[in-house]
């Protein structure tokens, strides 16, 4: 688990940093069950369980208040969403 | 999925951000289960349990506190809510 | 669901404060289950679960953080709680 | 529930801030069941449940990541914990 | 639960922070429930149940975000962890 | 337990950093149990278990604001992760 995977948590735009936060989330899991053939195995079960869908999207949305607040929240960006 | 749906954290009111979050909160879903024929499977069970409208909403207020501090929580804003 | 139901985060009182929070943990169930008969439904079930009660004190916690935060802590208020 | 249970989130110590912040997260499951009977009915079993325990000891834990923040961490104090 | 357990969120280093962390983890508890009688006997349980691990480790990292926040990370201490 | 196990919060990279929160993830779970057999009993149930290991990652994500902060987000790193 040596290999370099996080260069920064810096990221071009706000749809990037929340990508960097998937990632993020995806390694926790990965460090914990290193066996990619086991996440494998449990995959198909998790990402139709409504419960598991939704906690992944909460450690999500906790590591991208993490990549928003290394990025000052992209506030150089001067477009607003909506 | 690397289609662009997020330009920006900012939006123009403390409502528009809290929808925001809630588009924060389906996009981690979507991008851990990207079939929407699996979502759309799973979706009327889930919003009929409540374990996973109370974590939904639990995912939706932490993306709420990522977009209201983008947006320094709207402070200009000189309105007082109640 | 585009009717104006926020128009700020600030609030006159730490109290009121803590109201809006509920205000805004019911509206990410309500936007998730639009549905006024079926959360009514569930309402009766979830209410009286244990389970349920915590964890919807728990997304009311998460949202009186960001309200808190909105409102500079109340800090000019000169009152102590205890 | 109009009646007025919060004054300010400021206390003289850390500890009465632990203390506020209990009354916060029980404060957050009387607005969602307002029956003292009901709660009162419901509070043996959850009291001796694990899972509820612990999960009642996060709310604490988020509302006094406020309550701190509101005091500023208490900073003026000199003392050291240990 | 009038004795004072907690003096300051101060603590000589980031070790010392992480054990007042659990310190008040365990006071989210038992603030909840006083009998020690049941807690004792709950903990063998509790103790072996991953569920209750993880979350109990939970609620440890949000008190340690509190800790270190009020110690301000420690920043004065020059060392590097790895 | 009192063997030092953490010398500081501050790490070279932000992958380091994640390291940590890894590290102060299963400490939080030693010191609940200390038993390395015990932990050892229940470790291959639980990185099995889809729950447990979204959990887990949640709390290495909540350690993780806690190292990024302690380390200004490593914002001298000039890199660009994506």
């Amino acid at each position: 688990m040596k290999k370099k995977w996080l260069k920064s948590l810096k990221t071009n735009t706000p749809q990037e940093g929340f990508e960097l936060a998937i990632l993020l989330a995806q390694k926790g899991i990965e460090y914990t069950q290193p066996s990619e053939s086991i996440r494998k195995k449990i995959r198909p079960k998790y990402s139709r369980n409504p419960d598991n869908l939704i906690a992944a999207s909460e450690v999500i949305a906790i590591h991208y208040q993490t990549v928003a607040a290394a990025n000052d929240y992209w506030k150089s960006n001067t477009k607003v969403h909506f």
